[in-house]
């Protein structure tokens, strides 16, 4: 056989694949089409979106995966096979923080595929309302957005809103960094928000020892003015202000941990089941006396759970001076998370539970 | 049965599918790797993306589709499939005209799929040199930007470059209105680029018949005055325009005609095959005599050849006074097509064929 017919054989074979693959692909969407038949004809309030069973089939499909698919690439197909097959069965609207083109669009991308109406809003306060009524099923917003230090909008917005957490997505994110110069040594000063600085210390410490650091408010002001000063001075910041500021990128990935990630929670109204590794945030103020955080936060110790995160914010209610924002590892339906959080509320002021729901897959 | 059996039974039939599609998937991906051996072990310069074999198998996915799955949909999956094949492949780099977030990108992503490594570039110029250098595999520009008229700087670099056209991209490109006013009654100016004006005439006839229509350079530079004007004026602009800076969004999807499509062009140094629903794109000059032009398209009219687009640009070579850039319908390798241009040929003073790639599928 020569190459021309080898490569024709080939190309037969993967016809074949292809056909066999579309006609799986209809029959996947028909079942979850009656999936959703059967759960409207029991009257309930049916949720089409079930994040715990795409967390535990992007799982099972990782795990099992032989190659030469590479885990992550199987996985990502499966996910816009989920997003299709949903689709078909219920077009979702999803909110997310714009603009177009935002981490926080990926974000939405990643977790819902490529088959969900995606929304943009101009505020995180944009993307809650729009949940709350109605005009979409879910919505996506940064939490721990290291570089431009919005998680306080969003922990902020759960204290006042009935909303849940229904998911969790990671991403990562890269530094560049930008000027008009066109030599790193014609850098003597560098603006970025603190944290960003943070990141890249190492880099910035082996490459630019002579700049001076000079922290902004966001990684946006640092473009804006290094595109405002005539010479000298570079900014750290995403790949896009270099556009939309008219500025060169003189490196990049200049972070230096290579799992600079941040993370986005999936808002919305449903109260999502276990899928097996899950997170569960909660909502708690302390009463007001020495030692209150310590003694909250023994039955997390005694029951073996770990906690991912804790942060304070002022409370805009008046009636507690803090509130806590604590994550902590498991699912309420878990005997020791129940019983954890049955001691730990009895030792707050106030308790809510903002929601369990799968850790992030990929 | 139950509603829960009824529901844990179908759910056991699609964990059953997803097994059977992880399955096809691999074998797709490891036949895929063996066309690769075969293309490396003929010593020739292998070509891993064949536009025109990806146009078939979508072309073919789409046509015997039966659904529940909309043929669109599933198309969309292949495309991904096709994608992930193509990585475990050889690993393609992408140039396109960015930055982060801007339609060439979704464009390059329709193209192209997740899986490869999209390079975002400042000017169009950057896009062509990243592939004259092989600093990518393919490059990503648009060809007919409607709103933005960025026509010309494309087809200008195409006159000293040796790349060639290896597809097309069509994306529906939807214009908002923004401003700082909340109601559309305090609107008395509109800022827009002449064609964006001119794509939302009847809408702005109906819904600001009072308004001053103001054009600019560009519907960002529209967005921009409007930021920088104390009330009473709107532009009309991209969604992303809105947060850029700092404006609602009075009104969505303004235009008038329901298929507003941006087009782009794959550029490459391939030689695409047929796939059976291609075009042809000719970069030409006349002689210097009345009528050349005339005499010149009189073959493809003869050969029964659709021309879907011609366009003069002034030459900067200097010994034409004008280049024409043409669109016909087929591929070179056809030979009515073959015979037009050789016809054709004959009658112009400068004769490039920039390329034969599949129309757009999708």
């Amino acid at each position: 056989m020569n190459e021309k017919e080898a490569l024709a054989n080939i190309r037969q074979k993967i016809d074949d694949i292809d056909l066999k693959i579309q006609q799986l692909l209809n029959d996947r969407a028909a079942m979850a089409q009656e999936v959703a038949r059967i759960k409207m004809d029991s009257g309930e309030q049916a949720d089409f979106y079930r994040p715990e069973r795409e967390a535990m089939v992007l799982r099972t499909v990782m795990e099992r995966n032989q190659g030469p698919l590479a885990s992550a690439e199987v996985a990502r197909l499966f996910r816009e096979i989920m997003s299709a097959c949903l689709a078909a069965e219920k077009p979702l609207q999803v909110a997310y923080l714009g603009p177009e083109g935002s981490f926080t669009q990926a974000a939405a991308q990643k977790q819902f595929g490529g088959s969900v109406e995606l929304h943009p809003m101009t505020t995180i306060a944009d993307v809650f309302h729009a949940v709350e009524t109605s005009h979409a099923c879910y919505g996506v917003v940064p939490v721990e957005n290291s570089t431009e230090g919005m998680v306080s909008h969003t922990l902020d917005r759960f204290i006042s809103s009935p909303l849940k957490i229904n998911g969790e997505v990671t991403l990562r994110i890269h530094h560049y960094l930008l000027s008009k110069e066109k030599n790193l040594e014609d850098i003597s000063k560098v603006y970025a928000h603190p944290q960003a600085i943070a990141q890249c210390r190492q880099w910035l410490m082996e490459q630019l020892p002579q700049a001076e650091l000079v922290p902004l408010n966001s990684n946006s002001e640092a473009a804006k003015r290094v595109a405002a000063e005539p010479q000298n001075s570079a900014a750290i910041a995403a790949n896009r202000a270099a556009d939309i500021y008219g500025l060169s990128i003189l490196a990049r990935n200049i972070e230096d941990e290579v799992d600079n990630t941040t993370r986005f929670l999936v808002i919305g109204t449903q109260n999502v089941g276990p899928s097996g590794v899950d997170k569960t945030a909660l909502l708690v103020a302390t009463k007001n006396k020495p030692g209150a955080l310590q003694t909250l936060l023994k039955p997390l110790a005694d029951n073996s759970i770990s906690m991912t995160r804790i942060e304070s914010r002022p409370s805009r209610k008046g009636i507690w001076e803090y509130v806590f924002f604590i994550d902590i590892e498991g699912h309420i339906h878990e005997p020791a998370v129940a019983s954890a959080l049955s001691l730990l509320e009895n030792e707050s002021s106030m308790f809510r539970i903002l929601g369990s729901y799968p850790k992030a897959v990929l």
